[in-house]
């Protein structure tokens, strides 16, 4: 049993593919503000290499037309998640690093949700021509942060000046595990329902930050919720342990209720949730009681937690406790599968249910 | 000698990516305009899957949280460009479509570049809400289009609502060719510069564009260099062909001046351009003139162009002539590369050579 130990990254061997990351232009950055319109895209990408080049595995060549992986025997998995200003995200509520943080873990919790180990990234980055070159340093220095944090390297990419909003699309390129790629179909009636860490904490925080409270807050519980909903943490570790017994696993970007509709959609099954195990914290209950909202739709329907689903065998569910336990992340038995369609809630008292619906963000209607 | 047969795609295997890949909506978008914000994120999805439905290749699973492709013994190539309005591309310049067909052709370039071959494919696209589903339909007509003509499959992607400006950006997955990737590098004096196609054309068009005439022209020589700018073709048949020889190639994206600097910058070479041998065609030069521009300039600087530099040694240029009259793709011998570091121009007559330098193009500087 190796779960929740880290398959070596050492051997990964990737070319860069920004056009120019091999140059030896080093910008004068500190001092007065310098500008996005007063450097070349050249000097930009420098900025981007050299915080990259802290992440501690070799590239094998020069900037290229295309990054380049070697063979790997367990295939490829692959996603792309685009973060735009203002609707993702706003500078006033978030830092640059914390931003470059966030995209990464966005991502690469589609690798953890397949049961996948990150390999490299290549990031799309489109910017103001005003906007200060220090936040880009910023944004990459998270980005650089969070690579080595999860054992990843970026391998390239784009750069754009002269945009009204900063975008930022990020690729991921992952492996999956041992046992091969963990889908959301395969879910079967009687099967248990994990969920890993808290759920609910960032829609706290994402309530907290538009009712004008901002980063750094003093107060533990803004604190912990806040950095829910503009640092999150990708499962990797849980996701590869998991996938050795999931018959089904995806992560909490749209909410619970969402995720389950996904992964009994095509099985005529449906779930149960038991509302009272809901990992909801106390920060969590505290800022629905300060907005007066009922913390268990902050579980059920506030999305971007980006915690792992995974649908357990009732024979593995010891094993996937023990794996818990070794990883140091909390893992929740919150329901079954059942084999009535419908997504059901349940209380621990009265017995009785009521079917919900998931409520998918729909970023259109935000304009 | 299998230079220019397609290597078969029938046996990668994708999964598609985005979110709602699956789902059933299918919301009637003809006859009144349909705006992005009156329809849902799933629905535009939905749209685009229907579109790219059409691709020959079996996905073997639903949307899940990352695309997956099986081993593969070759290695895995990556390339990302964002496409960004009124920096990349103008809505009142190109069609949909179009646009569609340059973000695939521009992205698989760059694996045509490394001597591989398209796999898959992935987009975000990020749109304004009050933008005609139409626009949007017929976007992913011309990605489908392409994908299919390059044969390869969109396997994801993501899509955001309520931004000021389109923005499309592209991750294309290839595989190296039976002789591995091709870098920018490895270059040795004596060798045969080559390019694919002809030169300066895409520049014309985009001069002809900005000078405000409107596509489509019924003038032929008009028509011929809008299309270089607005949807140029991607090498990859002669780039695999060519990969058995090269000692080096790369794409012309910021012109041939740009490009030859890249591939001699850390050999301590340089290259000769033999200025009457560029394959600068009629029309350009018919467009040349009439904006009172030099037709060499265009060819040198103007970028754009797509078309692959390929280095070879002087013992296999029969075999990329013959190569290129399997392939029907015009190649031409254009220079060679130099033990004296710098790109020269030379005339056949007189004699004389002149020293040039890139004129990168500065996304940063148009704000």
């Amino acid at each position: 049993m190796n779960a929740c130990l880290w398959v070596s990254a050492s051997d990964k061997m990737q070319i860069g593919d920004f056009r120019a990351f091999a140059n030896s232009e080093k910008p004068t950055l500190r001092g007065d503000v310098v500008r996005i319109q007063d450097v070349g895209e050249r000097e930009l990408i420098s900025v981007i290499h050299r915080l990259q080049a802290q992440v501690p595995l070799g590239y094998v060549g020069i900037g290229d037309d295309a990054a380049y992986l070697p063979p790997s025997s367990s295939g490829t998995l692959i996603s792309q998640d685009m973060l735009v200003e203002n609707v993702h995200f706003r500078v006033d509520w978030t830092t640059a690093e914390q931003l470059g943080e966030k995209a990464v873990a966005v991502n690469i919790s589609d690798i953890a949700a397949m049961g996948g180990q990150p390999v490299a990234l290549l990031t799309s980055l489109s910017v103001p021509g005003n906007l200060d070159v220090q936040w880009v340093e910023d944004l990459y220095r998270g980005i650089a942060k969070a690579l080595d944090w999860y054992g990843a390297v970026l391998v390239g990419g784009d750069t754009v000046g002269s945009t009204d909003r900063i975008a930022l699309d990020v690729t991921v390129i992952g492996r999956p595990g041992p046992t091969g790629p963990i889908w959301r179909t395969g879910a079967k009636p009687g099967d248990r329902i994990f969920v890993t860490g808290r759920l609910g904490a960032a829609y706290a925080g994402y309530l907290l930050l538009s009712h004008g409270t901002t980063w750094p807050s003093t107060v533990l519980s803004e604190r912990s919720v806040m950095m829910a909903h503009l640092s999150p943490v990708a499962r990797i570790q849980m996701g590869l342990a998991m996938a050795s017994w999931a018959h089904a696993m995806t992560d909490v970007s749209d909410g619970l209720v969402v995720e389950l509709e996904e992964i009994t959609r095509f099985g005529s099954i449906g779930a149960t949730i038991w509302q009272d195990s809901l990992p909801i914290d106390a920060a969590t209950r505290a800022m629905a009681e300060r907005f007066g909202g009922d913390p268990v739709d902050f579980a059920l329907f506030g999305g971007e937690d980006y915690e792992l689903v995974a649908i357990i065998p009732p024979s593995r569910v010891s094993e996937v406790l023990s794996s818990a336990t070794r990883c140091g992340v909390a893992v929740t038995e919150v329901g079954v599968i059942t084999e009535s369609p419908g997504i059901r809630i349940a209380g621990t008292t009265g017995g009785g249910e009521r079917v919900v619906y998931g409520h998918g963000f729909n970023h259109f209607s935000l304009a």
